[in-house]
């Protein structure tokens, strides 16, 4: 049943796609990267076997062109398509359009990206497979009646959200009646112009809560978890910094958790690799789906630093019909990882990105440093697409020592040309609350930006 | 009985200063980096908290200036040396002047770095702990006669060597008597020459044989292993690429060679870290010791990745009176990791080492990828000491991706201004012999450059 894969299309871009080559090479498959006229001297370009521009800056016109992309993918001989993540790679019209072009599709199942794309769906498959889901609308709301008795049950404050959103994008929150009446309308207008779609649901907002997620892999027959990582320091939704293992849970709830979310992927049996994501109130240790990510994640270097796994290379083994390599009982654990997005923004003006030309860029290594990025010195950053730089990831054999090598690899970085986040990681390193591991969802926006001029951008 | 390390002084330089530098910092301790006038611009000057010019670019007139050292150390404050490896990091003088001019050194106790420099007390020191040693003088030669006495006793071929040499220099080898009266006079004047000393001895030698050797760390009290390297890949007996574990052995003898030197530094009572480096003939089986380096080497990233360990940080650790942290049942060995020298030296004119401005310096990164340097894009490389410009060291879940990682970082490797051997490093990885692990110590003079018209100063 299996069949190996010979040349692997990568319709993506950035750091993402210099972490596919690297993969595929490691296992002898030849690599073709897509690219817009804006990224003709991007890394992936210089490093993949083949590279195929495939239109222009415009997101619309490139990343997100599917016939495009599936064109240039038939044109080039692979037989299988990486959608690494951001663009279609929650898409599940490209999955499904890439298995209808005769090509493996590196990821889940179409019908589950579909599934697990609408918010609303999402939790109750996870309700169905035994998950927590915190209380809200068990369907979309049809009206602001419905909303204000739904409101009225749980108790505000409740948070609207778009049932086509996700990643933190299309949510409003409503501290009582007024709010939710003000909100709702706003919620669907919004909702229709970001996603296409105005269907909204309604859920319990829940204050000081900690964003945690579980690293799940499947074959489409066994899934396993690999842990948890811990996601709360955000700005905008977007997280900054993330670590595992999530120590601030009691061993007795991160089992629960990592087993729930096991569960929810056994049910689906799930394949590829994905994220359950959860809301958790560490002072009640009550857990709660929020939603699943069917995709690799920007932060799965921290699980590979903990478990000496390769996600990629388990992607491309498990793309090839390989069944999983790995027992739930041989995924060990060990210490503790840090990942920092190192991005060309500036925190002093609400993280707004800054393009311009990268004059230098030295990156730190050594012992328990790992680097993921696209970028060179001499590299014109383009000013179509995300502000990730680089991912700096450091292991240590506990959380403290994984701060002290952070901390260490931080003062080694030196980037030239534009702004970035860099000093902004040095501060929240010397946060006592952060040392302590108490942060939440809100941390940065209402710790270190309370008195920022600039902080309801946040 | 502890006393927590404030200030530590680099008696080093090049990437293993970097390294301290890393370790130092991680654990909280300020730095101190002496330096030489030809290495002002060195990474390690530009990272420590402080450095000191202690004088010119001849090492006698800094490096190895013990007084020089001494006095930079003492005036800054600092209260350890740190020597790295090289230079005086195996000299039991300088250990010994540290230690009574108040400083805590940073390595075993100077007695035994006494003891284990010379190589027929530590013959004798490991046949005494029960380590096998190979056939030989038990003392230092007297005479022509006693030579030739000696090796009809073990038979020919036979190998000259200093008694205060050691890594590889002042051996000869002799297949005959002819050749014995011949060499061993040149041999002890070569050994009075290069080592202040003209004491030799005579040692059986084995042809195609491995170069293996055991990490073990000790707190003058316990000493534990990490496990073995195999370095069988030498030009000129300095090591090329070092691996781990030793996949040549089998796991019974494995563990034997792992208990014979742990067995050594127990019955020395060893204090920091050590190699006890053997010989092993992978046909019989049978190993036997040649020396011990007293001092952290070069290849140590190997054993931190198999092992999860930062013997830099226990080296710290220890010399701040701490106990070790680790038992043996603790030490857990995971996957496969190799490490190869990037050096600026021309594999095909003898590896002959080149200076130069380095213009452009692009290292690996990304899963498994670990780089140790002190070079940088638009360092001007001293001509004055060694030709290290980094360590590239990959992990892999064994062997073979160890290797296919090794192929695809050594691909990414991107240096201009210099000669260097990574063409060299890519040659091996495509031997048959290498990949099927059927190498010996004389594999890259003998079948790498068999028809090379310089093969005979390899």
């Amino acid at each position: 049943m299996t069949k190996p894969l010979n040349k692997v299309f990568i319709a993506s871009r950035g750091e993402i796609a210099v972490r596919i080559i690297r993969a595929c090479r490691d296992a002898g498959i030849q690599t073709v990267q897509a690219y817009s006229t804006a990224d003709s001297e991007t890394s992936a370009v210089h490093m993949a076997d083949e590279s195929i521009c495939i239109g222009g800056p415009k997101p619309s016109d490139s990343y997100l062109n599917a016939t495009a992309l599936i064109d240039a993918a038939r044109h080039s001989g692979a037989d299988a398509v990486h959608p690494g993540y951001g663009f279609l790679s929650e898409n599940a019209d490209f999955a499904q359009a890439v298995e209808a072009a005769g090509l493996v599709y590196i990821g889940p199942q179409p019908e589950i990206i579909r599934m697990m794309g609408d918010k609303v769906k999402a939790r109750q498959c996870a309700q169905e497979a035994g998950v927590p889901v915190s209380m809200g609308s068990p369907d979309t709301i049809e009206s602001d009646e419905q909303a204000i008795d739904i409101a009225n049950r749980i108790g505000y404050p409740v948070l609207i959200k778009a049932a086509a959103g996700g990643g933190g994008r299309g949510m409003r929150v409503a501290r009582n009646e007024a709010e939710l009446k003000d909100n709702i309308g706003r919620a669907i207008k919004e909702a229709e112009t970001a996603f296409g779609s105005g269907a909204v649901y309604i859920e319990k907002f829940l204050e000081r809560i900690r964003h945690i997620e579980v690293q799940i892999f499947g074959d489409g027959n066994e899934v396993i978890h690999l842990g948890d990582r811990d996601c709360s320091i955000q700005r905008r939704h977007q997280k900054l910094l993330e670590e595992g293992p999530a120590s601030v849970l009691d061993p007795e709830t991160r089992e629960h958790i990592r087993n729930a979310a096991r569960q929810l992927g056994q049910s689906l049996g799930y394949r590829s690799a994905g994220t359950v994501e959860f809301i958790v109130d560490p002072r009640t240790r009550e857990f709660y789906f929020i939603e699943m990510n069917t995709r690799i994640q920007v932060e799965h270097p921290v699980t590979e630093l903990l478990t000496s796994t390769d996600l990629v290379a388990m992607q491309l083994a498990i793309a090839a019909g390989e069944r999983l390599s790995l027992k739930q009982d041989d995924v060990k654990l060990r210490g503790h990882a840090i990942e920092v997005r190192i991005n060309a923004e500036d925190p002093n003006k609400a993280f707004i990105p800054r393009a311009g030309t990268i004059t230098q860029f030295h990156m730190p290594s050594g012992p328990g440093v790992r680097v993921d990025t696209h970028v060179y010195p001499g590299y014109d950053l383009p000013t179509n697409y995300d502000s990730l730089l680089a991912k700096l990831i450091v292991w240590g054999k506990d959380r403290n020592q994984a701060i002290a090598r952070l901390r260490r690899a931080l003062c080694e970085v030196h980037i030239e040309g534009v702004t970035t986040n860099v000093k902004f990681h040095q501060r929240l390193l010397a946060e006592a609350d952060f040392l302590n591991n108490d942060t939440y969802t809100q941390f940065v926006k209402e710790q270190m930006y309370s008195k920022h001029p600039m902080r309801n951008l946040l």
